[in-house]
């Protein structure tokens, strides 16, 4: 297999040796339902009450705060229509940057007699503080701001927003999928009522994640049937995944400080490095996660830069994967009043365990030679 | 670890060696998310049409009307609650012998406008023909009969049911997590509107299954994101658990017609010994799935009888797993006029590849040994 130097860590990891070590009994000998009350489901669900004190304990959290989900997007759905489920219809405001999965849930809401609104950011991709009060004014049931934007990399004040939104009586989330494992995730701190986490977007397995719920949070089930979960999420429980996603957790946290520092700097070799090739580099003056980069050329789109960096050994990607079925121009950037055009050559890249300096040096180097063929192809084509 | 001797398939499967092979390389170098633009994006993304063609071919159902989903309870979710987003409250009849994660979608519908109708089934466990003519009367926009029942086994009329509930005008659903590699299962000749698949029960991953959907029935997404899976399912599809469901899924179908054989001759052995130490056997003279035998002795409390015989080296169930959670009576004996009393002491043995004649033959001779020894004691303290 053609394996590229692997640039797009924040659409999802590669698995951690030690995580598939962890996972791999659970694929073999130790095959139980948890609910079956035998040996092999009394083992399944020691390894799953063992693995929900771990990604607590990876978060700041109390153990029976963690929901297991089939990932981030299940989470943000529970979140926001669990919530919504309980309630008469009110408003559900959502920052005009979340990720597609907290936006469309509220959507959703407001096809079944709910209001959305969207918190403005302002040009660097932070909630507009202006807009922010106005919403709050309006007394919103639920709101939701990221943590961390998957694209831009920018990091909200959360804690401030959740003290905030929860003083008008709102039930307040995070998005936390692109923080944990990149900064310092505390659920107490952040004082939030429910966070959400992803396995795969820090060297877990794809297929489980967690709703972190403040119990007083009264949600109704999106999944619902043999009560798994605190009746929260019922369906068997993917044990080796949940498994993997501890292991995972416990690593992200062990590494985090190092690895905040090194991809920091190699962030540094990288934007210099743009730098010199005319690149806008988005949110640059905004707090970022350390491995982060979202840039343009002007005049180059930015699909056809990933297809070529591809071809010549880098995967990279231009606006969220997730939203990459669907190529328009990244959200994030219109919501920072970036216009069309410059949105359309955004790509991302984002660094992650296990890339060095040479391979930014390598990216670059070749960044500028792919650069310089799309002008001469320009300039023949003109 | 201790390995008692597995006879509980109807619960969860060991994963089979060759599905674990098909898994692990996207568990290692494979890693990409589907949705990316690059090398590791494209390699997922194709593994993944490939399985839904695969999956689709082994059920008689095409590609496009696969869609993956974290496994069966989120899959009957997705049908229930979904149809009926895109309606006006109406009526959801379900059978009143579904697993829980068929029953609670349509209970909380019932909490949103619907009205939820139970249809009754007989004294063996089949859909009581009176009844379900009744329920047709009322026109219901939403049908879910089980095509078997993971206690009893009993294998419904599906087709039958299928063409008198579309005559209605009602969309009418399966679940037959139990039924493939059991039973022949074909998507076109069944003329169900949608069908649901589970990974887990035919030694495939826990973590993934499947929607099998006509697609004329217009679904309102329940995870909703980034519009993957034709914008019916958002969230990172699991690829190497859907690898692992389309192998799973086709050594199923390849050695169904000899291990239903075998199953049954297996069963027919275990049966003979049943009835020999006095057992009632449930829905005996129904159509069940080969390998499913659900029993009970009078007197005795079959979480006992569980209890006694794991430590005695055998892992069988009382009523299904998913609901010993809340060790009620089995739902599915009430609903054939059991008794609460000899519900209560319902056991279940489910056999599936692997099981010898030997195992089952040490089954009964341990069974044998546990009810002379449970009737000693109640001797002893009467």
């Amino acid at each position: 297999m053609f394996a590229p130097v692997y640039l797009d860590h924040n659409a999802t990891t590669p698995l951690d040796a030690e995580v598939r070590e962890a996972m791999l009994p659970f694929l073999d000998a130790r095959y139980g339902n948890p609910s079956s009350r035998h040996e092999y489901g009394r083992q399944a669900r020691a390894a799953i009450e063992d693995a929900r004190a771990r990604v607590a304990g990876a978060v700041g959290a109390h153990a029976t705060e963690v929901v297991f989900t089939s990932g981030g997007s299940e989470a943000n759905n529970l979140i926001i229509k669990g919530v919504a489920g309980r309630m008469r219809p009110g408003i559900v405001a959502t920052s005009a940057i979340e990720h597609p999965c907290v936006r469309e849930p509220a959507r959703q809401l407001a096809r079944h007699g709910w209001q959305h609104v969207e918190i403005a950011v302002d040009a660097a991709g932070r909630i507009d503080r202006g807009h922010w009060q106005q919403v709050l004014q309006e007394r919103p049931a639920i709101v939701s701001v990221m943590l961390a934007n998957n694209e831009s990399g920018v990091v909200q004040e959360i804690a401030t927003l959740a003290t905030e939104a929860k003083r008008v009586g709102a039930v307040f989330h995070t998005d936390a999928v692109q923080a944990v494992g990149k900064l310092a995730v505390d659920f107490r701190a952040l004082g939030v009522h429910a966070m959400t986490l992803s396995a795969h977007k820090l060297h877990g397995p794809i297929g489980t994640g967690a709703l972190v719920l403040d119990k007083r949070v009264d949600l109704e089930a999106q999944v619902a049937g043999g009560g798994q979960e605190r009746n929260l999420r019922s369906g068997t429980e993917n044990v080796a995944a949940i498994v993997g996603f501890a292991r995972a957790c416990e690593l992200a946290v062990a590494r985090r400080a190092d690895e905040a520092e090194r991809l920091g700097a190699l962030r540094e070799v990288l934007e210099r490095g743009l730098a010199a090739l005319g690149a806008r580099v988005f949110s640059a003056d905004a707090t970022r996660l350390p491995g982060t980069s979202f840039f343009a050329f002007d005049d180059v789109d930015g699909e056809t830069l990933v297809g070529k960096l591809d071809r010549a050994g880098f995967a990279i990607a231009s606006g969220s994967a997730c939203s990459s079925v669907n190529p328009e121009p990244s959200r994030t950037l219109l919501a920072m009043g970036v216009s069309h055009r410059q949105a359309k050559g955004a790509v991302r890249v984002s660094l992650g365990y296990g890339n060095t300096t040479r391979q930014v040096q390598d990216f670059v180097a070749t960044l500028g030679a792919t650069l310089a063929e799309l002008k001469t192809l320009v300039a023949v084509s003109a």
